[in-house]
């Protein structure tokens, strides 16, 4: 590179694509959805459904789970408080990554703790971090136990098991309250939807 | 959810939105791009120049860099042999995401070692990972210096530097290599479009 082609760097770096050019174009924000709540709250299955109706609205949206951070970038990790705490707090960055670059991150994860969600939320702007409480009484996710879970808690096969033998700390002012004991899966994901438009997050 | 509502569940989760369906949509494939070279060499001048060029053709792009990964998602890994293989390592998984959320992730890091780019290519499906080698010589890299880090390495403040004082392991069959003593910036970013062009990687 050239005196010239030098300079011509320096007008490249000045025009940065931004969060804001790429909100522009894709018509919608970015932002990140922060679904929390025992397991078998209806955590995956919300996230599931909204996804699949943002994307039929042209709307670029991406789920993070166990399915794919697990097993991939949190792999190293174990379930000591230690490790759990990293773990969340990986996502909370990886979320936000997905939320610059104009995506509507939706992650999924049980996220027990207060204090790791909270430091998820700081990573973003006012109003580009949304929690949302996926709510249902424990008895009821105990009797979905769609992965034997609770079953192997009870047995004492899995330690410091959410809700069993660990604590989950509600929000205690979370931007959305879906409980799935009262609400079908469409209307979580419709309230969510219902939600991101009144804040302009989607038109 | 009643039992209804749980067959329902079934449905949702039978409807996942694949990596395919985004590419249809997004018209465009979803990949990794991973730049690799000496500090100096024009790795983030290119990708920069590239992702505005992505921008404008309505391309999903997002550059993974030292901004903003060194202290966010890997802010607790320092420099040593460990945490520099660790750093690579969450950076092909974060990169691996974002492919498979439909974007082209560019990467900018200095990735010297051999093993630990393979390690990131075999995350992804073939040609879905394309490792461009961004080559200067050393003294055309040093000479430029744009952050004054080779400066600091001759005069030992900065230890294990690459191409001084820590070795660089050239890629020995990369997809595109750039040499950008020879090309312009813009012309280095239209070589790497036009390879995926050819691929089918965009239209």
């Amino acid at each position: 590179m050239d005196s010239k082609a030098k300079s011509t760097n320096v007008t490249w770096h000045d025009t940065v694509i931004t969060k804001e050019d790429r909100e522009k174009k894709n018509n919608h924000k970015g932002i990140v959805l922060w679904l929390t709540g025992l397991s078998g709250c209806g955590k995956s299955t919300v996230a599931t459904c909204l996804q699949e109706k943002l994307f039929n609205q042209d709307i670029q949206a991406y789920i993070l789970d166990g399915d794919n951070i697990r097993h991939g970038l949190n792999g190293d990790l174990g379930f000591s408080p230690e490790d759990r705490e990293e773990n969340i707090r990986r996502i909370g960055e990886v979320a936000h990554l997905f939320a610059q670059a104009g995506m509507i991150a939706i992650t999924s994860f049980i996220s027990p703790y207060r204090k790791d969600r909270d430091r998820a939320r700081k990573l973003n702007q006012d109003g580009e971090f949304i929690e949302v409480f996926v709510k249902a009484p424990l008895d009821v996710c105990e009797d979905r136990d769609p992965k034997g879970l609770y079953k192997k808690a009870r047995e004492g096969v899995i330690k410091e098991f959410t809700g069993i033998s660990a604590p989950y700390e509600e929000p205690e002012n979370p931007e959305i309250l879906l409980e799935t004991d009262k609400l079908s899966v469409e209307e979580s994901a419709d309230k969510i939807l219902d939600y991101l438009k009144a804040q302009g997050v989607i038109g």
